[in-house]
C-alpha cells in the first residue's frame, strides 16, 4: 500500500498565531479553544492569516456483512434509505451544511444493492463488506482501493480549493466495526468500547460485545499492523475515511473528524502515519460508550461535547461553525494598541 | 422591590417537542443536547415550533469601587475604553454578534466618569459601584433602579418580538463582585469562587481572596437575603443582568446565561424567583476557578465547554449559534415515516 508522504505541521506558524490572539484586546488565552484551533489552522496552512471560506464535507455511505450478526437496532436496509435522504437535502446532515454553507459530497462507498443517483459519487467498491465474524471484512486489493479513494477526494479538495474539509459516514453496522477496531488497536477489552449503536438495549450491547470478543479471538490481528485491523474489522466508508485523513495530511488540509466511526478510521490513519494527528481536528465527544478511553488513548482533546451520537458528520459541521467564529475574531479583532486600550498592570 | 411574576415553564410543550424529535430520522436521543435546547424552547416559549428569527444580546457594562483593593489586571479606565471598542464593532462580542446576525445592544449602566455616545444607551445609575469593602456597593434606591432597568430591556424585547435574548457584561473588578455573591449566597469559602479574573498570578489572586473574605465578614449578610447579597457585593451591570433575566421569565423569553459574571447575576434572580430557572439557558462552562462548583449548586448544565473567560456575551453568542441549528433541525429534518425509512427491529 503506498501510504503519501505526510510532513508535520510548522508549529512556527502557530506560534505567530498565539503570539498576535495574545496583543489583541482580551485577557490573554481568554478565547481557549478558540485561539487553540486557530493556531492550528496557521500551523496546518503555514499561514499566518489562514483561509476558511471553502468548506466540504463528504459522507461516505456503505453496507456492513456483520450486521448478519443481529448487531444494529435497524435493518439494513436503513443504509440506502438515509442515503436516499441525503441526496434529498432532508437529513441532518443537510439541515447543517445548507445552515453553514458547508458543500456536501455524498458517496457510496459500497452500499449493498444497486443504488443509483445523479448526485451520489459511485466508488462502489462492493455491495457491502463482508462478515468479519465469519471471513475478513474486506480483501487486501479492496482495502487499498478504498483508502485510495479517500486520498483522492483530498487531492480533488486541494485542486478545488477547499480550506477545510470534513468527513461523515453512514452504514448500519459501523459502530460495531468501530468498536473492533478500537479493541484491537488499542488491546482493550471490547466490552469497554462497545456501545449501543443507534440504540441496543443491555442484552443486545451484550451480544454486540460477544460477536466483537469472538472475532477479536477468531482472527489475532497483531495490534502494530493497522491496515490489517482496518481490513480485518473496517468497512469500505471506514477505510476511505482513514484515506481521506491521510489525504489531508499529504496536501495539508485541515480534516474535521466527526465521532465515533470517524474517530476509528482517524486512529487507523495516525497508526500508519503518526504526523497525520496534526492535521486532524476532533470535533466532538461522542456520548458512545467507550469515546472517552478512546480519546485518552489517541491523547485527543475534542472541540464540543454535546453528547451527540448521530453520525453522518453532524458534529464535524457543528464544528466547523465554530471554527469559523474563532478565525473571525481572530481577523477581526483589533489589537490594545490599535484600539487604545491600557494594557496590564505589572 | 417589586419582583414581576413568573410562571413556571409548560412542560408539556417540552414533551411534545421530544416526541417529535422521537419521530425524526435519526436513533432516538442521538442529537443530545440539541434536543434538549429545543424542547427548553418550546416550554419556554409554550409552542410546537419556537421562533427564533429574531435574536437581541445587551452587554451592560459598570464600574466597581473595588478595584481600590487592586484585584484587577488591568486599570479601571479599561470598562471604558473597551466599551469605546463596543461601540466601534470591533470587539470579540462585535464580531460574533455581527456574523451569527444578533442585535447588539451596548448600555452603560454605571461606567464611571463622563461618557456619551449616540449609540450607548445610558442608564447611568452613578460613577460605579462603591468599594464594598468600605460600604454597600449600591444603595437600596440604585439597587432596585438596576433591576427595573434591566426588567425594562425584557419588557422592551417582548414589544419588539425578540424570541432570544441574552446578556453580556464589561466592568474591570466584576469577577471579585461575582465571586463575593456567590462565596455569600452559597456560603462558600471564598478561595474555592475565586479565581485570576483577566489574569492575576497567584499571589493577586489570594490577595482577591482576602478582601472578598474580609468584606463578607465585615457585612454579615444572610445568605437568605439575595438581593441584599446582590446589593452589598454586587454592580450595577449585575444588577441589571438580573433584572433582564427575571424580566425574561415573566415575559417568557429565553435568556441565555453567559460565563462567570452573567452567572452571579442568574444564581440571584434564582433565589429571588425560583421559577425564572426555566427560562434560563447556561450557555458554557466558564474557565474561571470554581465555576464548577457554582453550576454544581445552582444544577445547572451549561451547553458548551471552550474554556472561554472573557466576558461580554461571547459565550451567549456562541451558544445562540448551537440554538439556531437545533432549531433548524428539528423543523427541517423529515419524520421516519415521510423520508420512507425503516423503523427499528422490535
Amino acid at each position: 500500500m503506498n501510504i503519501p508522504e505526510i510532513q508535520p505541521v510548522d508549529s512556527s506558524f502557530g506560534e505567530k498565531a498565539q503570539n498576535r490572539w495574545d496583543h489583541l484586546t482580551k485577557p490573554q488565552g481568554s478565547l481557549g479553544k478558540l485561539e487553540e484551533i486557530v493556531c492550528r489552522l496557521c500551523a496546518i496552512q503555514k499561514s499566518e492569516m489562514p483561509a476558511l471560506t471553502k468548506k466540504r464535507l463528504i459522507v461516505f455511505a456503505a453496507d456492513h456483512g456483520i450486521t448478519q450478526e443481529h448487531v444494529s437496532a435497524y435493518p439494513q436496509e436503513v443504509t440506502k434509505q438515509m442515503v436516499r435522504g441525503f441526496l434529498s437535502e432532508r437529513a441532518a446532515i443537510c439541515v447543517l451544511a445548507r445552515h453553514s454553507n458547508i458543500e456536501l459530497v455524498i458517496a457510496d462507498a459500497g452500499i449493498a444493492g444497486n443504488f443509483s443517483h445523479p448526485n451520489l459519487l459511485p466508488i462502489h467498491i462492493a455491495d457491502g463488506s463482508r462478515n468479519f465474524l465469519k471471513e475478513p471484512a474486506m480483501t487486501a486489493a479492496q482495502c487499498e482501493q478504498a483508502i485510495a479513494e479517500g486520498i483522492g477526494f483530498a487531492e480533488q479538495a486541494k485542486k478545488d480549493g477547499v480550506h477545510l474539509l470534513g468527513g461523515g459516514e453512514m452504514g448500519i453496522g459501523n459502530t460495531t466495526s468501530a468498536s473492533a477496531i478500537f479493541a484491537s488497536l488499542f488491546t482493550i477489552n471490547p466490552d469497554l468500547v462497545t456501545g449501543r449503536g443507534t440504540g441496543l438495549d443491555d442484552r443486545g450491547r451484550l451480544h454486540k460485545v460477544s460477536v466483537i470478543r469472538d472475532a477479536l479471538q477468531k482472527w489475532k490481528v497483531d495490534p502494530n499492523q493497522p491496515l490489517e485491523i482496518l481490513r480485518y474489522f473496517g468497512g469500505f466508508e471506514i477505510a476511505c475515511l482513514s484515506g481521506l485523513y491521510l489525504g489531508c495530511g499529504h496536501h495539508q488540509i485541515p480534516a474535521i473528524v466527526d465521532g465515533f466511526i470517524c474517530t476509528a478510521a482517524a486512529a487507523i490513519a495516525i497508526h500508519v502515519a503518526p504526523n497525520v494527528r496534526g492535521y486532524l481536528i476532533f470535533a466532538h465527544h461522542s456520548a458512545e460508550i467507550g469515546f472517552d478511553r478512546v480519546v485518552e488513548r489517541l491523547n485527543v482533546h475534542p472541540l464540543l461535547n454535546l453528547n451527540l451520537r448521530l453520525g453522518e458528520g453532524t458534529g464535524a459541521a457543528l464544528a466547523m461553525q465554530f471554527i469559523e467564529q474563532a478565525l473571525h475574531l481572530f481577523m477581526e479583532m483589533p489589537t490594545f494598541e490599535q484600539a487604545e486600550v491600557s494594557q496590564r498592570i505589572e
